[in-house]
């Protein structure tokens, strides 16, 4: 979108070194194909999976211990090089955006799965595993590891935990922070820390929760120990079709009220429908205005009794059709239209921009409907297909980049849906984190005293404020300047920014 | 016991002030019975639950309202008066210890349900309101507050989330942390954040984890949101006895690994059965070595089923003795027995230390032989009840602190069973808080750069040491007398610390 990185708003270091000297220090302990420093190297880095914001570093760097990472942050410490680092690359705010003068330091190499321990139902893997693979390497003891971003053939855990990770099935199993045990993580001052413990509970303040969502902010990850959980015995698969999508929302909140907690709850309005029908074939009802795909899992008897139960709740909701997928192959089917929603609806116009507010589950049918009303407002189509049953939203607003003023007014109608999702409680943030993307509506979400307690949280683990500068948290400066300033009671929340 | 909180080595900061000027301070917007300063009134709070410790504070302040606890911590500030923070004052761990040259600050006014959203599935409480009280309160609606300490009659919510207070419940239903939702706190400067979100997740930095279980050390609670679930449709309690502690412990292994997570699955040795036997007439078999209680909770047909799938488990496991209480009446004496076992333990003995040390599930075998050993080398005994699921250990020393020489063995032997947690992969605490008891053991569990960087989060809400100094937390000075010191690849992990 139009705002970058700007050295004077978002207090970027300077590096005190050249590149060429850098380049010099980094080969003289890593190996010629871990030191990428030409244009053509360079430019695969040069973006995340927003792929809108491209900015290539002044060198990309592949350690393969954690001796060399340390290493590595030893001397961007010593020389004030700031450091993005990256995992898969497939993070969707933003927030692995190299920056000009500082290194990009990837963790591709760390791909060991270290250890797998079926009885304590652990697996202890290096940052840069896939997510699937660790899922893949559980499976001959019955175990899976449970948050299932859409990308997750492809991203990494130590991304997961930088961006704390969502998925289908995070509604019944948590997010990436309910799903991690311990950390191991390299400070700034290059030291290796191990944060969190394979009990229960861990003493001292809560690193491991605080780190988890830090988007490479705080330290960088060099060691993940997840949980598994049993692989289910059974999951059934619902699709519920309804003629109004405030309907659909609505009867989210009914199945959670009945009692049952469903291994993914997702809905998707028309437009999406229609979009991931031409595109996957799932066999969705076209002329629905909602459709809800309910999957649940468990024990046969468990799954029996709530495939019952959701029935009923959706009838009395007002669905106008309920079907349960008839075997493995129509299961997958279901799964395949949702998971392809993304690239399917990518088709039906030039550009989307694709929001990730999270508001209170009770709230969906008010913000869906706020939603439609602003789609008319701004003339621009909206397609929904998301985390129902968290109240993870994901808005596509489809516009074409080519049409004077459509980016602007997309860039008015996403802040505006963000703005409401605040306001009904909720954040501007479910799963995606906020990277560059969302960095000024953190301004929206939070006043200067919040903002200033996230900011000395940050100086207490990187006081140069080298690690991942300018993404996640915004200076107040930015908050300025965004104009997006909280108002309490009447009084505007930034009075003393003259200070800064 | 016999280390206590010291100036010199705990870094406590000096109070600018004379109580006769702070009291005048106070005493100007703060009605009368909210000022406590006379010796009678001021000692009811010189401890909390570990009464081993006891301090009197210079002043009790009650505030009833958000901004006197304001205006309270403002003044503080000015005057480097250190602040201890209290709620009910049930906490085991001495976190809740008065400093005689600062403020004890009760939030005992603070009781008001604000209100019970059944549709969220939440509740907003002010902090002093009791734990059980929730529950009472979410009855109506089919709800309950899942995180259940033994003391949950009198514990209070802020003090809950202060300690990440767990419960017989945690194993299935997650710690504090997992069950809030958004927390209001007053900051050393006053200022009042909000944290965390009424949604499923929320932006920047996870300051709610980090402030659950910090011991009072970040900032005063004054307001939390809680999640409510569903009561579940049964429960029903299962016992198990076993000739054997360590058969006992590899059952609670097997029960998992068979995919049950019980809602509640406890464990408690032959000392400790025989106690609560006499003390609550629970039925539990006197003659067994261990017991286990297991509850399994849900609808009518899971609990049927999972009771098939236990008793299966237990018997191959070689319980000599597989029972199922008979009705709600059998399942509360069941866990009546549990519940008064502490009580029932300490009739037994003069004295009795409690200790909170946690550890992988898998370990509880190889841990439960160590205490045993231990036991006979000290010539102390134990009795051990305790969360099996959750590995979360709670060893009962018994001793007689007036015969020469066996308060110190209590020690000693306690520390090394804290020492043995830590070996294993485990740590000092589970849900107990480390408060003054534990500090010298977190010397073990961490190291230098482990304690810098919980001391710069510390530092990161509060510069200038003044809420709740000296506990939780220890000072690298603290470690150095301790002698505890890790020993890093032959080196000694703080050779720094003639800097301090």
């Amino acid at each position: 979108m139009t705002y970058s990185i700007s050295e004077k708003l978002d207090a970027i270091p300077r590096a005190m070194i050249t590149k060429t000297e850098l380049l010099a220090q980094m080969r003289s302990f890593l190996t010629a194909d871990a030191v990428l420093h030409e244009a053509e190297e360079l430019s695969p880095y040069e973006c995340d999976g927003l792929s809108a914001y491209r900015q290539v570093p002044m060198l990309v760097l592949l350690p393969s211990t954690i001796e060399q990472v340390q290493k590595i942050v030893k001397l961007c410490r010593q020389y004030s090089v700031p450091i993005v680092a990256r995992g898969a690359g497939t993070g969707l705010s933003g927030g692995a955006l190299p920056l000009q003068q500082g290194v990009l330091l990837s963790l591709a190499k760390f791909k060991s799965i270290l250890n797998v321990d079926p009885l304590a139902r652990t697996a202890r893997v290096q940052p840069g595993v896939r997510n699937l693979a660790i899922s893949d390497a559980a499976k001959i003891h019955g175990l899976y590891y449970a948050p299932d971003p859409s990308s997750q053939i492809a991203c990494s855990i130590g991304g997961n935990v930088a961006e704390n990770s969502g998925g289908v099935h995070c509604l019944k199993y948590g997010l990436t922070v309910h799903n991690i045990l311990e950390l191991k993580i390299v400070t700034i001052d290059g030291e290796l820390l191990t944060i969190g413990s394979q009990a229960y509970d861990s003493a001292g303040f809560d690193l491991l929760a605080l780190m988890t969502g830090s988007e490479g902010m705080l330290g960088i990850i060099v060691e993940v120990t997840v949980r598994l959980l049993a692989v289910p015995e059974r999951a059934q698969v619902m699709l519920a079709a309804f003629d109004d999508v405030e309907k659909a929302g609505a009867a989210v909140g009914d199945i959670i009220a009945a009692g049952v907690i469903p291994g993914g709850l997702e809905m998707m309005d028309r437009l999406a429908i229609q979009a991931a029908e031409d595109f996957a074939h799932a066999g969705y009802p076209r002329d629905a205005e909602a459709i809800l795909l309910c999957e649940l899992d468990g024990t046969n008897e468990e799954v029996s009794e709530q495939v019952m139960k959701v029935r009923e709740v959706l009838e009395q909701s007002g669905a106008i059709e309920v079907r349960s997928a008839k075997d493995e192959i129509e299961r997958a089917l279901f799964w395949k239209g949702r998971k392809s929603a993304f690239p399917a609806v990518g088709r039906l116009s030039p550009d989307y921009y694709c929001m990730d507010g999270t508001i209170p589950r009770k709230k969906l049918p008010e913000v869906l409907r706020g939603i439609a009303d602003m789609s008319a407002h701004y003339e621009l189509p909206v397609a929904n297909v998301f985390h129902a049953g968290d109240g993870n939203l994901h808005p596509l607003i489809l516009y074409d980049a080519n049409k004077p003023g459509e980016l602007e007014r997309t860039e008015a109608f996403g802040a505006k849906i963000l703005e409401l999702c605040v306001e009904v409680g909720g954040t501007i943030t479910g799963e995606h984190g906020v990277g560059m993307e969302k960095i000024n509506q953190m301004c929206t979400q939070f006043d200067e005293n919040e903002l200033t307690q996230f900011h000395a949280v940050k100086a207490a683990f990187d006081p140069d404020g080298l690690l991942n500068p300018g993404k996640a948290v915004p200076t107040l400066h930015r908050c300025a300047e965004f104009g997006a300033m909280h108002v309490h009671a009447g009084e505007l929340a930034f009075p003393e920014l003259d200070r800064f």
